[in-house]
């Protein structure tokens, strides 16, 4: 099956990104009166039919919605400093977007190396993993914020679990699988190649965050970050049975 | 802590490759009479003093040798098909590498796009990443094996347990995390962007390999590979409480 992304369908008709109409037409070779399914990034799934192969903006008359349930049964985000190399960040975020995750924060940090990220970039990296993996729903992405902000954003949130990974020397820390609960909204702290400073746990020790710790392993900060989020799939799968 | 790698250490003097000598000469600026530690891949630790700081034989006088721990309490064999863009397997090499993995084999199969793979790029690779996970084994790396032999020569091991990931229609298919047992050797089968052919899984459910899914969701080759390797590692954290 193949997967078409389409912003904001509204109506009977839907007309693809100029990207997205060259890859239906030169690289998927689709003509008019083909069948094409595509989705919002929203959750939901549409059928219709390619009514206009036209390469700049492709027309698809569409014929049915689906709602499609909710791939994770609760709110998944993941914040993660960025790293030095930019192809490590942008690779988390698709396999993060392949997985399953809701939303993906950059955030600035004491020790942060780099702060921005190629926003345009990430985007089409997500939208190609949504598709690639036939997920009907864009993660919300922010490229920027600080982890203060976020950390004061999130402190009266209590139905939350909130998470800081930290691999300093740290006496109540304990293993994320061991701490974090089913079937609950979770925000995880990531941080930079330098790791949180001692002040930047403290803070989010105060406002409710819980420090962990990936076991023994010295993980680089994409693949804490793609762990954790594994770790969190894990956790669910096994409520389940 | 940095550690350095070097192959074969026997005696009270260790020889770094050129590699690491310049890393260790250019890059840490390390000088004669610095502390070293170091690690043969083997399992061992060993605490020197470099003795000869040149920039393409960096000589270490060994202090002591430790034998450290096995990271893993069993055997982890991931064999993989090789991915279209060589990108995408290497980087599930590497991160395997640092979550922890004890053998990769690079398999051949019916719907292989790719055969090779530049096993010198991926040992280095593999050494890096061992050397940034802070591990001190490194694992068994097969860059090219066709299904079939590796299928037949795993047949009369009893003890593992063996899994061949499969995206086809199958009802007996079950996720990995129900079906997979703690503390046992096990090796687990990803197809290439393909999948396996039907005669490939029934080819390895004759051999004792049991077919299993990553639910609904639908992964990339490498995305699969490395969601394995984090499932195998969970499964036994949570064995320990």
């Amino acid at each position: 099956m193949n997967l078409f992304y389409v912003e904001n369908i509204t109506g009977s008709t839907a007309v693809m990104s100029e990207m997205e109409s060259r890859h239906c037409v030169k690289s998927m070779r689709l003509r008019n009166g083909d069948s094409i399914r595509c989705t919002d990034g929203n959750g939901f799934l549409y059928d219709g039919v390619l009514v206009e192969d036209n390469p700049k903006a492709c027309v698809i008359a569409i014929r049915q919605q689906t709602a499609m349930p909710p791939e994770l049964p609760f709110h998944l985000h993941i914040a993660v400093a960025a790293t030095k190399n930019p192809d490590r960040l942008e690779w988390f975020v698709e396999k993060a977007v392949e997985i399953g995750v809701t939303e993906i924060s950059i955030i600035r940090c004491a020790h942060s190396e780099k702060e921005s990220v190629k926003t345009d970039r990430m985007e089409r990296l997500m939208i190609a993993a949504m598709k690639q993996s036939l997920r009907f729903r864009l993660p919300a992405f922010h490229p920027a914020i600080e982890l203060q902000a976020l950390v004061q954003q999130y402190a009266p949130l209590h139905d939350w679990q909130k998470f800081i990974a930290y691999c300093g020397e740290e006496n109540d820390k304990q293993e994320l699988i061991s701490l974090a609960a089913p079937q609950t909204n979770s925000l995880i702290l990531i941080g930079p190649e330098g790791d949180f400073s001692p002040d930047e746990v403290v803070m989010a020790q105060q406002s409710g965050f819980r420090t962990v710790t990936f076991g023994s392993m010295r993980l680089r900060t994409e693949t804490a970050a793609l762990y954790a989020c594994c770790q969190m799939h894990f956790i669910n799968e096994l409520k389940k049975k």
